[in-house]
């Protein structure tokens, strides 16, 4: 059964018209699609950001959900295009890694966007968001199967992912992403740190960062005097460097990839 | 009658994923209800902010409307999730005062977010706009009467608000809001003008602000040449300072707080 | 038939709820139509701006699209209000050029919304997008007639275009647009230059900036090396200068106006 629900990201912006033109062209030939904006702030050409950003927020869908990914800086060059069913959903967008958390799933079914008859014609060389992308999600919508959009694909561009790792009794991983708040989600997943530390308490846990300790896991951002900086366990599944009412990435200076790991106190 | 219509206002910002995954939350619970952004570049925690935007924008929707709000710095703490029936509208949001427009209308009816099987499951600790409000909006759109979801609330957090006040002759307020467009908005509404000065000639007002005076209220922003300072009785029902063709704040360096005050020419 | 589709254009940026209320006036009178956001981060009062944005996008919607757009700052003088069928679609704004891509279409039928009947009311005197130019599109959108909201207008108020021109072998045109991708989009037309340079070999033109030659015009922004400045002839079939991988606009420190001209190599 299609689906009524289309997300869209991409490195678009909103200075230009790029972003309305796609809804009008999914508009076009699905009436009937909800199109959600999910980001389109990505700075140009920032593939690994779309690809978290989707890792992030896919879940959060209803299944079935289209989700239309737009980080393309070798558009009009010879790199594919994808459309790809993965963990319940389906993921259109541009064979560079920007689709690696349905690439990632196990049994994931890749296709590449071949068959021409699905695009808006003609196909320019420089925004196949509006002519290849759009159009294709927008018949994905209407029920189109996966097959009809081209040849199964086996060696998709994938995107190296760094995992967290064991490091005598600590768990070690890094910042992958600064939020709105200034919170710096880590790769130290719900996943991982039980896998590492079982039941332990979470208030026995001590979460380093460089310069600073932080002693246990809090319940949430507010859980402790404004100005304190807490660790928690955030909605998106990921432990979080936060701090109660203010920007804890600033005060920090935290930035992509720099270490955080976890230990359970003596 | 469930109304179809979702306003959603936030400090989420568009640098993530929270707006969107709010979107596709509501569309899976209730796909025929619109969602419509009011504003999502809230300052994150600034509750009087976001109050402000509910209290100028809400009586331009359709009665019935939703409004899901949220800024909400004390996210999985003790505070309270509120839905409110008032002005013939339904609030939806965090008890901390953010809703404050609809507590404070006559007949106001508060009632806790309290029953769980609303929410969306499992309820995170950090991100209630996704498993609490947003649902709570969508089920509302959809007709669940508001008794439904927890008891009356008596003691709702308020929200300080200033009057303006009569001094001599003067109506005193301050700035309250400064627009896109550098417009510095007051608390001396349309109301509180007409009390004050009931009928008289607004050609006839002199309207003060720290180290500038403005002689009669102008009808409109391009209603005198570019450059000259007005005051303009503006969309939301309040006084306004503005500069043709330019940025009054900037100008005149306003900012929130400053004192406005408005006086009959002798 | 009505059309389902509005696209939505405006200076109004997004700290504020001049987009949203828009939006609810709409959904308010036409429940059924669908509005996309084209662009609301145009700064105040840029007609220019908007009218080029207007330009470019408005032929990727279906025809039968209502355009609304809204860079007003005339707002609550005599200027007048306009709607306009032209190229297969309808625009609705303010009579001070923004509509230029209607206006100088051959048969364009212009009226001036003088039928206070389809306004909001009451009208504010600052406010016309949300009290005027929302309700004509969303009656336009439910299929009332263009002449019932006022009389044929001869003279609307245009916006001058500066076209490109020959000189000697050479077509000489300039900057127009800065993309969010630092690509410099130009007034030489894919149109202007097939009639300047016929079918001549991509490959022989040149392309001048001030302190710089391109030569040939690339296939897409990737076609070279990262770092490459390339001419492209983009999807809204425009000349536009571009940096493989990066923003040409900052590195080359181009701006409007600037010129750019194409010769045929020797």
């Amino acid at each position: 059964m299609p689906s009524p629900l289309v997300t869209f990201t991409s490195d678009f912006g909103n200075q230009d018209w790029f972003v309305g033109v796609v809804h009008g062209v999914i508009a076009a030939i699905s009436p009937k699609t909800t199109v959600i904006d999910l980001n389109h702030a990505i700075p140009p050409g920032d593939v690994a950001r779309g690809a978290f950003i989707l890792e992030a927020a896919a879940g959060d869908f209803p299944p079935g959900t289209i989700h239309l990914a737009v980080v393309d800086p070798g558009v009009g060059t010879a790199r594919r295009a994808l459309a790809v069913r993965a963990r319940g959903d389906f993921f259109v967008g541009p064979d560079n890694g920007l689709l690696e958390f349905a690439l990632c799933a196990p049994g994931a079914e890749v296709h590449a966007l071949a068959e021409e008859r699905w695009f808006r014609r003609p196909v320019s060389r420089t925004f196949h968001g509006r002519d290849v992308f759009a159009p294709v999600a927008a018949h994905l919508s209407r029920g189109v199967a996966l097959g009809e959009f081209g040849p199964r694909v086996d060696d998709p561009v994938r995107l190296p992912l760094s995992h967290p790792r064991r490091d005598g009794g600590a768990l070690s991983g890094h910042v992958v992403f600064i939020d709105r708040f200034g919170n710096a989600l880590t790769n130290l997943t719900d996943a991982a740190l039980r896998e590492s530390f079982g039941e332990a308490d979470d208030r026995r846990l001590v979460v380093s960062v460089p310069g600073r300790v932080i002693p246990g896991l809090a319940r949430s951002y507010g859980d402790a005097p404004v100005g304190t900086l807490v660790a928690v366990l955030g909605s998106s599944g990921r432990l979080e460097i936060a701090q109660v009412g203010g920007d804890a990435a600033d005060r920090l200076g935290l930035g992509l990839g720099d270490p955080v790991s976890v230990a359970v106190s003596a």
